[in-house]
């Protein structure tokens, strides 16, 4: 199925905040066998969503709209919609009591404007909003139909999750197959032209994606899935040695679930980083039972009355060397005894950096299980570019090593 | 001035990432005074590309289009603006001369789609790139101007800020001034409930966003100032004790910024959120100067071992209760001495709640100064809804009490 996506609200006009609402609904969508046409984001404003709608409705089979279903004079997506449609706005008991029951539970004053809430368009199914006071609403047509979801994104992912998944998951008509290579160490300009034949075959769509310090080749087709594998095997053989990972989800996430199911033990220590590798480690959940915590050994004062770090090599070699990864990952190993450890010491700038110790110099130390070893990198970006791509890296190596060669 | 943006790409469209080239562009012209009327993104084909343009160019008075010029047959932004408009490709020798020399630096190979990229659509200022091989260009045209962007956003910001900041500096036709103000622990919904007369008024703009344990109330207009400084009084007086921040800025980095130039040092320990407040406070260049680091105790052992709090204290109360937040900031105070210590536990789920001790509970733990307290918080969400609020309350009391009641 054809669909597009609009998304009413100032906020994201103004920068103020990210689109996720799209990202999550083309995500799920697509996964569905579905295909997004087009994204557009518009003003609260009558006829600035009627254009839209309009010129989505041409392109599309379903148009799924975000936003302006609240209680204020501002909200109007709602009526542009009936208004396009033709149809009317007639004042709905049932979503009337919800919305009481709602103000009632919450101790709070129902307002006039709420009762704005309980009018939904003539024939559109109802979608009960457990998580707010606006309802969604499907609406169906001859040419196209509508799904109109609330703003905020625990509303709109609560509706998707409840009613939509259900309405759409029966499209046939379109089922997209894909697969997914990640790899690490290759610029993504090099990774297309050495499979620049395998892009140019037919009835298979392949993609290369860099994102910080990965580039991603994902292989999509509507046919049978031979020549997926064929395409993968070939990917598979060109780039060996570089292949972290083949999920679909995010490397840290594949990794820490791997990690929790085969009971491997993991603790950190961080500089320059930060936490953000502990931060993304804790995002899992159930990584309790195997990850023991961190050391944000910031200041070179907790690196060794932490760590144990001799002050001598702090002194010699600096905190951003390989020395000093390794006392760090030694000191840690002596603290947690887990079956694997990382240790992060660079120089993320923009201050700091040297000639011989340039901004993007980042050490990491590793002990996986017996082997310890450190990897030197320079990474180029602002700041946090460095603090992600040497977070990134972690999960590369401890992917490559711990799934894809074993 | 109108403005209007374009992203061309199946990635954003596939849900693979979230569209940050629009935020970005949003939030930078939004502050110098432009009016953001459109974002859509479209897929890599003819037809898509060339019927968005010509909606939008009816409602702008500028698109700025990103991705699309790459090396490969899939990008035809540059082609479809060309045929748009009704004007030539022509090559450019400065242009292949600059990618020639970009190849020759790195070693690599030019290929023969490359020789497209230094194809230029006739009369356009050329925007060369530094951190790749795909210029920009700006397009003059009677009804509409035209900026085309490439879509990395290394490339895109850098060419932003190198060219289009100051070729869209001088508008002065539509300068939008704006103030913030930021408020926790009152919901949305009563916010704007009891500042609705405000609301209400003509010539100024007043809209409030809820943000993962913030509301933030963002006035803007067009008039003299006296409207939005009589609105801002009048919100300042309704919410006198719950306002935590009137900084455009995310509320962690004005606190850190607080932090750096009044010297105070602070450092910190972390159990469920696991290194997330660590890494907030890291991203802020010029923090080693006051942030010694962080203990991550997320198993118990590292509690005790590292921080000192009491085996018995554990087993009595729990790892999520006030006695044992208040001994992780007193361990912790003990090892770092900073003038500001912050400790957090509690859980973040999906599992480990139960009747007496739910999902969502939160110690957090504050040694200000002299000053040791302990807040108990019920939070909401998911495990990394959870997790992030946990952190936003960190910064909200911090900013409350250093900044906005100094």
């Amino acid at each position: 199925m054809l669909i597009s996506i609009i998304n009413v609200g100032n906020e994201v006009l103004d920068g103020d905040v990210l689109n996720s609402n799209a990202q999550f609904l083309s995500k799920e969508l697509y996964q569905m066998g579905h295909e997004i046409k087009f994204h557009s984001v518009c003003q609260d404003g009558f006829d600035d969503i009627l254009s839209v709608l309009k010129f989505f409705t041409k392109a599309s089979d379903l148009i799924i709209l975000t936003g302006g279903l609240g209680p204020t004079e501002d909200d109007m997506t709602k009526e542009v919609l009936a208004d396009f449609l033709n149809r009317k706005l007639v004042k709905n008991d049932d979503v009337l009591l919800d919305i009481k029951n709602k103000f009632k539970k919450f101790n709070s004053k129902m307002t006039e404007n709420n009762i704005k809430q309980a009018y939904v368009i003539e024939d559109a199914k109802i979608l009960f909003n457990k998580k707010g006071t606006a309802p969604g609403f499907i609406l169906e047509s001859v040419k196209c139909n509508y799904i109109l979801l609330p703003g905020p994104p625990r509303e709109m992912k609560y509706l998707f999750d409840e009613y939509i998944r259900d309405y759409l998951k029966d499209d046939k008509s379109s089922k997209i197959q894909s697969r997914i290579i990640k790899i690490d160490g290759v610029g993504e300009s090099t990774v297309a032209s050495e499979i620049n034949d395998l892009i140019q075959q037919k009835n298979i769509y392949v993609a290369t994606y860099a994102k910080m310090g990965e580039v991603k080749v994902k292989l999509s087709t509507t046919q049978p899935s031979d020549i997926l594998d064929f395409t993968k095997n070939e990917i598979i053989k060109r780039f060996k040695k570089n292949i972290i990972s083949y999920s679909e989800k995010e490397t840290y996430i594949s990794l820490c679930e791997h990690l929790i199911q085969n009971n491997i033990s993991i603790s950190t220590a961080e500089s320059c980083t930060g936490g953000l590798l502990a931060s993304k480690i804790v995002e899992n959940p159930g990584i309790s039972k195997i990850y023991f915590g961190s050391f944000i050994t910031y200041s070179n004062d907790m690196k060794s009355e932490t760590l144990g770090v001799n002050k001598a090599s702090l002194r010699e070699h600096g905190a951003v060397s390989e020395m000093v990864a390794r006392e760090m990952i030694l000191g840690l190993y002596e603290k947690t005894k887990t079956d694997i450890c990382v240790a992060i010491t660079g120089i993320a700038g923009p201050n700091g950096g040297t000639k011989e110790k340039p901004v993007g110099l980042v050490y990491i130390a590793f002990k996986i299980f017996e082997d310890i070893f450190v990897i030197e990198n320079n990474f180029r970006g602002n700041r946090n570019e460095i603090r992600e791509r040497s977070v990134n890296k972690v999960f590369n190596v401890l992917s490559k090593k711990l799934i894809i060669d074993n």
